[in-house]
């Protein structure tokens, strides 16, 4: 097998390789040749290539999404490496190991005016659960590295001796570093950077590898011993409990579990479209039960106890309803870290939610109260009128998700854009057969199409992903990918701007407002259907969207696109309309 | 005329105005809601609106490369502002003043888990010229904010005064914060970044500006006396001075200047494409001149002295012979700092190129020497040889390049893309009426198209932009853009990957070499023609591309693109004999 020369590139691949990172995603460039020739002899390594850094990262990210495991973007030195950044901040706050591996000058070369060299050393300061600066290999027959790297030699004798002794140390530095690396990124499942120096020449193969980098073990965790009885105590003299949910990947928590507080009256629970969890007792859309209630019915849903896990809420209105109506107690249940979302975090348990529950629930009882089933039955009334209300509505965005999400076949993977796209899934009672995921840590309209993409490839079952126009058009690179599995399925809500902006508080159906606000515009993505070779279907009306769907999720021999054209001077009003009716 | 009613919005809006600062690049966004108000009700601001953040930023870029003056982008919070971070390190290192205007939530918001929220403060930290982080607005209705900001508050009685007062220091904390972060703009010619926090509500306005911020003027130059009898005394005793100018914009050096050094037999002046400077006894293509010299010829070629100005050599070659054949003299003249690209740089005269050769220049001589007339005739052969190769060699990349170049009217702004398409373009004499511009910062690939139209819409000369395909598809979102001019035109060299790579000594031809380092491909250009409003032409043959150039430059009412199928497989082994057929 062949392998690069330089023995930092090896050292790189091996412990890759050793903490079983398999996943490799390379963009083109001259100054990563080490890593690409590398990761792409050896058969352990399943390399992708794709060319804009952008989409790369946020398809590394939904696979990460989906493995939990980190999977790793490789990109040459130069700004290439800040094109990552968008995923590198959504892995940051999301929770998903993402590995950054950006190749770079040498020391002596980087600031004196070379083409494609930035500052790359801890370029995502700001965002990164992890920094490794790794240190060039000593080249002696480079004057110039040399002279930086070893002006001890100049006065010294036995050179070649000396020379060995640094190379050594440099690479057990090395070692060191993407080892703690690697580790920090499984364990914290957050993203790291490690920065990789290579000299020239880069290009130059060996048979055989000439360094075998030590591999460390992940750290064993601190078992955190939690006194529970003061916290149960609390639990089971409080008639009001909450539990909110945020994103949360499928099968992160024991049914059984969520069975015992489902059914336990003094227990509302509150999920949302991303977090993966079904109950009959569950609420699950937070904006349907919450939207439009009298102070009297808020005082009510206030909580004494608030007890909450998984990832980013998507629900404004629970947050400011949280905010003005606050629990007496807030706890989160989290591995790694949690926030003070409603100011008034009081206890954060430091540990797995199965972890957690097989500790807590056998101490709780459950207490007779009105507060699930009062909200259980308004839920219910709720539930009638939003269907009352689809059968009222013209063709819409909102008549669109309606359709859509019933349309859906059982076992899909369902990816949804930010952020129209996410609220409006978030009004619906989702089939619990699907997985939801959406790009939360940021919220941004920048990679969502990339991440579904990505997340697409992990599995045999079809990926749907729902997205507006505007998300769409932002990551319209993402479909120049040759791994885009034929079972994948777009679909794009296209209401020729930014509808979200309508529903916010601005002054809308101003010139100033369409430009600049809704920014209007008139693409459709059939061009990129033909560019990329997805089938293209449209629809304008219910009945022309029945048509379309009949055979959308059909299998295929490319992937397909539907794209759906709807009034953007309606949909808000039928938003808004809908707090009132279904009240 | 409306203002937004956040006291900040219009003390940022209003220093945008006394600095002179009009052209502003927007994107959709919540957030910055009060600034996008406040600067398109105000018609002395030239308002722009592009969705894609990269693009808007790249944009912005190309303006403020032309005017010499900031351009501000103004950006919603989360992470739509790291999509600026490419542009960002482009303008560092070419020294553009784009003036990065991000919206944030009030810090008590920030790291709590709300959308759209990242640690914005310091963010692009290794690339920028100042940060400053502005302090939100102070609201006594808001007793989350309240509570973070003032809590001295809780313990004292008066508290509307000690509001007021705590306010106005905020505000003159703001005030002196912009200030300086546009004047360093304006005086270091590089990007700056505002970090602005805004609480809600976001979209209200008032008729008349409640705050009239203070305008700090530039800060005088230090004006560093020189004495430059020394540095003119080795001048004058040296035979051989290389002249060697990076980018540098058109007319920055007064041309008497440069006619004066020509015109001496001891000076050899090289420049890039880049250079727009322009002598019958300049070397204009520095690669044919010193590709495939013999050691002999390299050490005849070797300066005693070596005077830089401008910004980053394109040229690799000439970098690796003046770190290898290193003169005794390096000095640089810039304004804004200096690289010591050679490793030998000995002085910086830290002024104005003009101002050091208006001190400097009277105090030479010209010298007799064989130096410039020896190259100036090695020129000659290789010109005419250059010009022999270009009959002989078949249809591919640097044939096209040597009819496009020819074809291209006088006084058109020429943008080039990286990195082939600057490479080739630097082998040719270029017209000496085309004004050419090239992103040299950071060299990358990711903002080329963006930048030229950005640059395009300064001028009423048309503009033309070369670049090579995974270039072009790389910035695709480039052309979603209401601005592009009808006399915009763009080449596209479509080799079906990155072709640069065939050039570098990588393993081309295997598998494994297309797939991960050309990464070819079979796109076109044509379906985002059909989808920007593009007029499509095309062409695969030197009689194709005549028949379609004869009519590409006319005046047309949309713009053009012109898309040029060249053989991959040959594009290579042209270039490389290229050089050994010109010496």
């Amino acid at each position: 097998m062949k392998h690069p020369k330089i023995p930092l590139a090896q050292t790189v691949i091996q412990l890759c390789k050793a903490k079983n990172i398999q996943h490799i995603v390379l963009s083109p460039g001259s100054r990563n040749a080490p890593l690409t020739i590398g990761f792409t002899h050896d058969p352990f390594f399943k390399c992708y290539s794709i060319v804009d850094e952008r989409c790369a990262a946020f398809f590394a990210l939904g696979i990460a999404q989906q493995i939990k495991h980190p999977v790793a973007v490789v990109c040459t030195s130069g700004s290439a490496l800040l094109n990552y950044y968008p995923a590198v901040s959504e892995a940051y706050y999301s929770h998903v190991p993402l590995v950054v591996l950006s190749a770079d000058r040498p020391k002596y070369l980087v600031g004196i005016g070379d083409g494609q060299t930035i500052n790359q050393e801890n370029v995502f300061k700001n965002h990164i659960q992890y920094s490794a600066n790794l240190k060039q290999d000593l080249n002696p027959e480079n004057q110039n590295a040399f002279a930086e790297d070893l002006p001890i030699m100049k006065s010294i004798e036995n050179k070649v001796e000396r020379f060995l002794g640094l190379q050594q140390s440099v690479q057990q530095y090395n070692e060191t570093e993407i080892n703690k690396a690697f580790n920090i990124a499984i364990t914290t499942q957050g993203p790291v950077h490690v920065n990789i120096p290579f000299d020239e020449p880069l290009y130059q193969m060996v048979d055989a590898l000439t360094v075998t980098p030590e591999v460390v073990p992940i750290p064993e965790k601190n078992i955190v011993s939690e006194n529970y009885d003061a916290f149960a105590e609390i639990w089971n003299n409080s008639k009001k409990k909450l539990v909110l949910v945020g994103v949360l990947a499928p099968n992160s928590v024991e049914q059984h579990f969520i069975d015992v507080l489902a059914e336990d009256e003094s227990v509302l629970i509150l999920t949302e479209s991303t977090s993966n969890l079904h109950h009959d007792n569950i609420c699950p859309s937070i904006d349907k039960l919450i939207g439009a209630l009298s102070e009297e019915e808020l005082k009510n849903l206030q909580p004494e106890i608030l007890l909450t896990f998984g990832g980013l809420i998507v629900s404004k209105k629970i947050k400011k309803f949280l905010r003005t109506h606050k629990p007496a107690q807030h706890w989160h249940v989290a591995e790694n870290g949690a926030n003070d979302t409603f100011f008034v975090l009081n206890k954060v348990f430091k540990q797995s939610i199965n972890s957690f529950f097989q500790a807590f629930i056998p101490l709780t009882k459950t207490l007779k109260s009105d507060y699930n089933p009062f909200w259980k039955n308004q839920m219910a009334i709720r539930r009638e009128k939003h269907v009352q209300y689809m059968d009222l509505i013209p063709f819409s965005d909102f008549k669109v998700f309606d359709v859509l999400l019933k349309s859906i076949p059982n076992y899909t993977q369902l990816q949804v854009g930010n952020s129209s796209a996410i609220r409006y899934t978030q009004l619906f009672d989702i089939n619990p057969t699907l997985d939801v995921f959406c790009n939360r840590g940021t919220s941004g309209i920048d990679g969502s199409t990339s991440t579904a993409i990505g997340a697409s490839i992990t599995r045999d079952n079809p990926t749907v992903f729902i997205t507006g126009d505007l998300s769409f058009f932002y990551d319209s690179n993402a479909l120049w990918n040759n791994y885009i599995p034929n079972n994948f399925r777009i679909i794009v809500i296209n209401n020729e701007g930014g509808g979200i902006f309508r529903i916010l508080p601005g002054h809308k159906n101003t010139d100033n407002f369409d430009y600049f606000f809704e920014t209007k515009h008139h693409l459709t993505a059939k061009q990129l259907c033909g560019m990329y070779g997805f089938e293209y279907a449209t629809a304008s009306s219910e009945n022309e969207l029945s048509v379309a769907l009949s055979d959308f999720y059909n299998t295929s021999k490319t992937p397909k696109l539907l794209e759906v054209f709807t009034p953007s001077r309606t949909n808000d009003d039928i938003l808004l309309d809908y707090f009132k009716f279904v009240k």
